[in-house]
C-alpha cells in the first residue's frame, strides 16, 4: 500500500509518500511544496494544487492521509488553511484517492502508540521507523511522514477514518 | 463586463452571473449548485469544483466576486467552510479568472449604499436593479448575485478587493 501523507497548510505543505507492506515501510518521497505572500492567495492555491496534482501523478498512492486542522481562537487563520486543505482534498478526490484524517492526538498514538508524546518524541520515531539518517526538515515534513505512519498504523479501524 | 458572484458553501453554493455594461445590470444566469451529505466531504467537494468549473467554462466571466467568510465562534464551520470557499477559488483561477472578496458590510454598502441594510431590503435592491419578478430562492442566491452587483459598483475601487 503507498501512502500519501499531509500536514495542509498554505505557506508550507509537508509531504510524505510512503509503501507500508508486510509491516514494513519504505520511504518513496518527501518534502514540501512552499508558497510565498509574493502571489496573491488565488495563486498560491493554483501552486499547491498543481504541485500536489503532479506528486499525485508521480506516486499513485492508494490513500491520502491529511492531519484534521485544529484552531482554538484564530477564526481567520482556519479559515485560511481551510481554504488551503480543500484544495489539497480536492487534488486528491480529482484523481480518485481515498481521503482519511487523522486528529493530531490521533497521529501521536498511531506514530508512537501514547497519546501524550510531544513533537520531539514524534519526530524520534518517525526517524526510527522510517530508517532516516536524519530528522526532515522543515517540520511540516515529519508531520506529514507522521501521518502516513499513523495511517499505515490505523489497520482494521482505518475505515472510521475516511473523510465523511 | 461580465461578473461571476459565488455565496460560499458546501450544501448550498449559490451563484448569479450578471453582465455589467453602461450602468446597466443584463442577468445570464443564476441558481445553486447543492450537494447533500450522502456524499462524502471529499466528493461533495468535487461536485462543486466541477459544477462552477463548468458554469466558469459556459459563461467565461472577466471576474469572480466571492463573500469574505465571517464566523464568530464555530471554528469547525470556519474549517468546512473554507474548504469549499477554497474549492471555488480554485475552480475561478485554474481558469485564469481573477477573484475579489467582498466582506458582507461591504455587499450591503455596495448594493444599497448603506451598511446597516438588513437582508430583506438587499433581497429586495437585488430584485429592483436585474429587474426580476421576485426575489430568486434560496437566499443563497440572492446573496450571490448581491455581490456580483456589489462587484459592479466598485468602480474605480475594485482594485482594492483583489484577493491578496
Amino acid at each position: 500500500m503507498v501512502i500519501f501523507g499531509i500536514d495542509p497548510g498554505i505557506a508550507i505543505v509537508g509531504y510524505g509518500v510512503l509503501e507500508y507492506k508486510g509491516n514494513k515501510f519504505r520511504v518513496i518521497d518527501y518534502g514540501s511544496v512552499q508558497t510565498t505572500n509574493g502571489n496573491n492567495f488565488p495563486t498560491r492555491l493554483k501552486i499547491v494544487y498543481d504541485e500536489i496534482s503532479l506528486l499525485l501523478d508521480k506516486h499513485k498512492p492508494d490513500a491520502l492521509a491529511i492531519e484534521e486542522l485544529f484552531f482554538n481562537k484564530n477564526v481567520k487563520t482556519a479559515i485560511t488553511i481551510g481554504q488551503a486543505r480543500g484544495a489539497q482534498i480536492l487534488a486528491a478526490v480529482n484523481k480518485g484517492i481515498e481521503v482519511y484524517e487523522y486528529t493530531p492526538l490521533q497521529v501521536k498514538q498511531g506514530v508512537v502508540g501514547y497519546g501524550r508524546a510531544d513533537k520531539r518524541q514524534i519526530q524520534e520515531m518517525v526517524k526510527i521507523l522510517l530508517n532516516l539518517d536524519k530528522i526532515p526538515k522543515p517540520d511540516d515534513v515529519a508531520d506529514a511522514l507522521a501521518v502516513a505512519i499513523c495511517h499505515a498504523h490505523s489497520g482494521n479501524f482505518r475505515d472510521l477514518f475516511k473523510m465523511k
